[in-house]
């Protein structure tokens, strides 16, 4: 028996309640086989569309209060974790299997030094027009960038997970062989100021979150369920090669050489590679649909140190 | 040392996010004692206006998709239950005490066939004219009444808890001497039906929730902050009396005597009653600046078997 991180994209969960009941069966049918094996699970998601719609939801409506994004992200940890434990609940009363499981709403601190705050790249939220955008900054002093022609966009912080708040709980839980839900889109950003946790607006990267995770709780393996089978190298060019079993001194190498796309594959890669750095155990960038082979290692690509 | 469940109303908890956090410090600071004197705690709370926010946003933005109730209210338990146990976290960060609490996104079962689900009562969201209110019923179903001369509104379920699907993960980290905040909002409302947990657009009575985790986790009291000191009899009467200490059968007299207002202090009492009657322990209505003073039963409404 063993014990894995997974982490889910923001992407696989639809963009309304009735798609991501639909697509989060999918899902808890992929991860079913580690659960019927009874290993310790907990399961990371990512929430990039979810929270950009609750945000969206509160910009937009006349007669409620503008959200923070803190409190965007901790409502997208209710509305995801729901579906998630519910889907999964549903294919273990299948199964006549019994394991609880449960969504453990989750801060991760963040350093308030941390540079992501000076450079704020994240783009977040709606589209806007030049005039709109220079109002909300002055108004709520956002940062707003031009994002590729296709209008203005709130930018924010994208800082490092440096520790989880909720971790006790998470282990508690596990400790029962219960499935674990946390830190989902990253956790809720907080850093620690004049003695106290305070929300910042900001969003964690969710794969770094779950290495952060795997980390804290001993994990025997990171798996990272995307689209794509493989991480590849000379990716969409004739000379596209999927990598199957990597070292990290060999993944140096091809970072160098700038194989890996930003905000896409790159943090999945550096995430695993934190991971793998600092626990000597492997990590795996796999796609959701070859989760089985995937948990067997017949597919996706595997970090090792 | 003993196990406490404490029900707060989401009338305390403001209208937005600035407020919430501002009153939740209060909130935290009145539960603190029982925190510092080590006793097991779940905390139950309500999100009428937080619910109600949430939904309308989504109602209102011409950009977002429709939201069913259930899952805006799991919505809630996120945006509530993050600000409840970093309010609970910071007083104990400064007083220099170490006790991890997280919230636990909690379904709670329902029973399909509850008379509640026949005759909806309990109103939700925003006022509407007459003429939308009628479209909103013809498109979505909806069974939308008239609200006191304010406006059309829409009334859903409020079934009674049945069991609570997240148990052993409130008990997990009980069991740790963990704070645990569950079954916000009365807990996202779930049938069984083919052998699936459900979610249904209705609203469990938080205190009916709080009295049932309270059974389920064999809580030695159950405390329901509320507004006021005490229950009254001739409430608002020359006659007013304020209860101190009382029994079930002396209250059975009362509730045929008509002395307490529907959706207000009737549900209060009766998930009191029906923990005391369950249990044979005792349950407290209380006012939330006298919570210390309840915790010492020095204040406060106490029924008895």
């Amino acid at each position: 028996m063993s014990r894995y991180v997974i982490s889910l994209g923001g992407n696989a969960l639809g963009n309304n309640a009735e798609e991501q009941k639909k697509l989060l069966k999918y899902v808890a049918h992929a991860i079913y086989p580690l659960i019927e094996m009874n290993h310790d699970i907990v399961i990371v998601h990512g929430n990039g569309p979810q929270v950009g719609m609750i945000n969206l939801a509160f910009n937009e409506s006349p007669s409620t209060p503008l959200m923070p994004f803190a409190e965007c992200g901790a409502m997208s940890q209710g509305y995801i974790g729901y579906h998630i434990q519910n889907a999964i609940q549903n294919i273990m009363l299948e199964r006549h299997i019994k394991r609880p499981i449960a969504t453990v709403v989750t801060q991760v601190l963040v350093d308030e030094k941390d540079p992501a705050f000076l450079h704020q790249t994240k783009p977040i939220g709606s589209f806007y027009k030049k005039e709109e955008a220079d109002e909300l900054s002055l108004k709520h002093g956002y940062t707003m960038v031009e994002d590729a022609g296709r209008g203005y966009r709130r930018v924010i912080a994208s800082p490092k997970p440096v520790d989880v708040i909720e971790k006790e709980s998470i282990l508690s839980l596990l400790k029962d062989k219960q499935i674990v839900i946390a830190a989902g889109g990253g956790g809720i950003p907080v850093i620690q100021r004049n003695g106290e946790l305070v929300g910042v607006d900001a969003v964690i990267d969710k794969d770094h979150a779950s290495a952060k995770i795997a980390e804290i709780v001993g994990a025997d393996e990171l798996f990272i369920l995307t689209a794509v089978e493989h991480v590849y190298i000379d990716y969409n060019t004739p000379n596209q090669k999927a990598l199957k079993d990597i070292t990290l001194k060999e993944l140096d190498i091809y970072l160098e050489e700038s194989h890996f796309k930003k905000g896409s594959m790159l943090p999945k890669i550096e995430a695993c590679m934190n991971f793998v750095r600092a626990t000597g155990r492997p990590a795996v960038i796999a796609a959701l649909e070859k989760a089985v082979e995937a948990f067997k290692q017949t597919s996706g690509t595997i970090i090792k140190p």
